[in-house]
């Protein structure tokens, strides 16, 4: 397989070939590639583009290929297409990705499109999914499966199941629930393959089944999944009926979108922004935490002015507060992120106060190391041992701190329910930059006697 | 379903009745658990307790229970059992599974661990997998797949099917393979279910196959597998012959871990160490960062030493350089951590010039505001315009600076083939550290007239 690259050639090949209206090329070259990379150079075109490049692909094609847009694209696509083609392209998805597109339509134009879906099951079922708060297993899961009673034979089962398939693109398992569609237990296609045709479902079927609850977070689901290697799970509603399920591709996704958000927070950047973002977008995201940064240097500039009385016998100590600053600000962020770290993957385990001893020892163990070098280099720079001395103490004691404030912020959040990753990044680095100067001057203070 | 919860209460009464042999109860407890949560229990127990427990399971159990245990406590408790019994649980494992924990056995250990597997296909599967780079394709997949002769019919290939999917967990593809064993195609054992008990292989399988070699690396696996949203991939090797199956599962390792670790540098933390590591592992994979970091505060030390004349007449001057220092390390990770993010999802696309002159007016429009907030607070507090007016103007230039170390530098370790995220986190922090105070006491000088 020779992997599909987007390159600048290529969307510029494509968008010569639409101004020409060569839709026999452009067919046969869209015909080869997978509708996640048309998607792809879609993402690159123009609206009208887009939309005429759109317009040639067949249905089934031209809905998976909606799926997979960038959202802002979607809107713009879909808003030169009419009720009716929307209509067609909905007709085509699986209720999960269907109920995602009708979510994005302006509202006045909800219910024109609904009401031309000619599968009114499918509809029902997409007005039901709408129903679910996006952030819940029940606005990521698909309305999609395969379901049989306990009472069944295999070969009675067989022949639903064949029916059923045929909406169903992946059966992970077939769903066994009692006369209540409540959930009894599952078992496997490969399972009903190799079960003799006259057996009972009852006999067969595997009464253990995990399922969760339709208004579990995602990221729990996410966690259930992985956790368990599930391909799919089923979801219940509150009295254990079957009510949808969720696969792994879109568990996939939260991972993904969870680990990209951590990272994002630690580097300051709020909301979900692009490299390909406007200069607008990636302002908003980053500015409030580049203010919050300001803040914390014109603290920092705050406290140097009060110890101003010390500049002229002692300057050195002056130039060693970015370093200092530094310090402070990299244990927190380490140790931080650690603690957000394991909490994420759910392995911390231990008390608060056992986990705050150990980071004490350890940011103690850092922060001697780190004094001793810094002590010998200063020594050797000024030579004034006692200066050297007292700088180097200092770094002991703002890395001890530093590396408390970082372990005790996230835990304290997540203990609060709030997200501890909001700790990480620009908000621990100022607040120990802050502390980690103030700190560094009255202990240098004391040392040195002034 | 009510989640599993690892509570220390539960370590305990296990503990306690591991002390007092009480085999029925643990029995009775552990069949309850799914073999992860058992997995997660031993993970807190000794050495001693650990192999007790594992041992009271029956055999299926303690195999999957020794692929999800952390990799120090599974060496432990091999190390208290017999070749001929970790053989045992080798049988009881897929391919994949079992060549993983062979790849961990000491080395005189391995031939007689797998001449005393029963299954001789089995053994040699292992064995041939052990052959692979752990980070390859190859070392991913697992021999375990079902496929067919693309000369068969429906009727034939059922009957062949069901024997191997006996040794298959979950059939996702059926896939179908030429005389030489090279890879032509797939089908679903729904596309198997649907048709005709007559119709010829050739007729119903699908020749369009995404498929990878056997040295790809897992992170190129992982971006196709979730880009495609697929749940298996055949493996096949140089010529095209298939040689096994990575399923989704163990792609959502990868993607966890390679998140975990992008994460994990931009904080300044090498090697993957956890919160439960040891106060010595934790040292050694975040002194690395400190010393860079402490080298960084050295080196703007001794460029403030070097405009110490400065100090008298424009001592707050000096106040100022956390603020700078901090300025711009935040702008350079919020900007190094967009690309390398954008890297990671493959969503950049324009020339590398064109990315910096986005950076540079992005980072000119946020140096501005920031510089203006700066200035009117600077000229309040000492009112002296002209300084305020300096600092302010050396934030803007830092800043710019900062944007287009933090963009290009990832940038250009991407193109020389080195992972972009170790140039986030203290790495530019520490340099933009450096740059930044140079270019703030130049500019300052300059525009002071000094």
């Amino acid at each position: 397989m020779i992997p599909f690259k987007l390159t600048d050639e290529l969307v510029t090949d494509i968008q010569g070939l639409i101004a020409d209206q060569n839709d026999a090329k452009l067919r046969l070259m869209m015909k080869e590639f997978h509708y996640a990379d048309v998607a792809e150079i879609t993402n690159e075109l123009g609206v009208e583009e887009a939309t005429y490049l759109i317009k040639l692909l067949n249905s089934e094609k031209t809905s998976d290929v909606l799926t997979e847009l960038d959202e802002d694209i979607r809107e713009e696509v879909l808003s030169n297409l009419s009720p009716k083609e929307i209509a067609g392209e909905l007709e085509e998805l699986d209720t999960d990705d269907a109920a995602d597109i009708v979510g994005e339509l302006p509202k006045e134009l909800v219910q024109e499109v609904i009401s031309k879906i000619e599968d009114r099951e499918h509809a029902k079922d997409i007005v039901d999914l709408l129903r679910y708060d996006e952030d819940s297993a029940g606005g990521l899961m698909a309305k999609e499966l395969v379901k049989v009673r306990d009472t069944w034979n295999v070969l009675a089962c067989m022949k639903e199941m064949r029916e059923q398939a045929e909406n169903v693109t992946r059966v992970h398992s077939i769903y066994v629930v009692d006369e209540e569609d409540k959930l009894m237990g599952r078992f496997s296609l490969k399972d009903l393959l190799t079960a003799k045709n006259s057996a009972q479902i009852k006999d067969v079927y595997i009464p253990k089944v995990d399922a969760v609850n339709v208004n579990e977070n995602p990221e729990e689901v996410a966690k259930i999944m992985s956790k368990y290697d599930l391909e799919a799970i089923p979801v219940v509603d509150e009295i254990g009926r079957l009510v949808g399920r969720i696969t792994i591709d879109d568990i996939v996704d939260v991972i993904k979108e969870e680990a990209d958000k951590d990272y994002q927070m630690a580097a300051g950047i709020s909301q979900d922004v692009e490299a390909d973002d406007s200069i607008w977008e990636l302002t908003r995201a980053r500015l409030p935490w580049l203010i919050l940064g300001l803040i914390g240097g014109l603290g920092a500039a705050g406290i140097m002015g009060g110890f101003e009385e010390m500049i002229s016998k002692h300057a050195i100590l002056f130039f060693f507060t970015p370093l200092i600053a530094a310090m402070a600000g990299n244990v927190g962020v380490q140790s931080s992120a650690i603690i957000v770290q394991g909490l994420a993957n759910n392995d911390l385990k231990g008390s608060i106060s056992n986990r705050l001893i150990k980071e004490m020892l350890l940011a103690l163990l850092n922060g001697v190391i780190l004094a001793a070098l810094l002590l010998l280099f200063t020594w050797f720079w000024k030579g004034d041992f006692y200066t050297a001395l007292a700088i180097s103490v200092s770094l002991v004691a703002v890395i001890v701190v530093a590396g408390i404030i970082g372990t005790f912020i996230p835990l304290f959040l997540h203990k609060r329910d709030i997200d501890p990753a909001i700790a990480t990044g620009p908000f621990i680095t100022t607040s120990n930059d802050i502390f980690g100067i103030l700190i560094y001057f009255w202990i240098a203070k004391a040392i040195l006697g002034i």
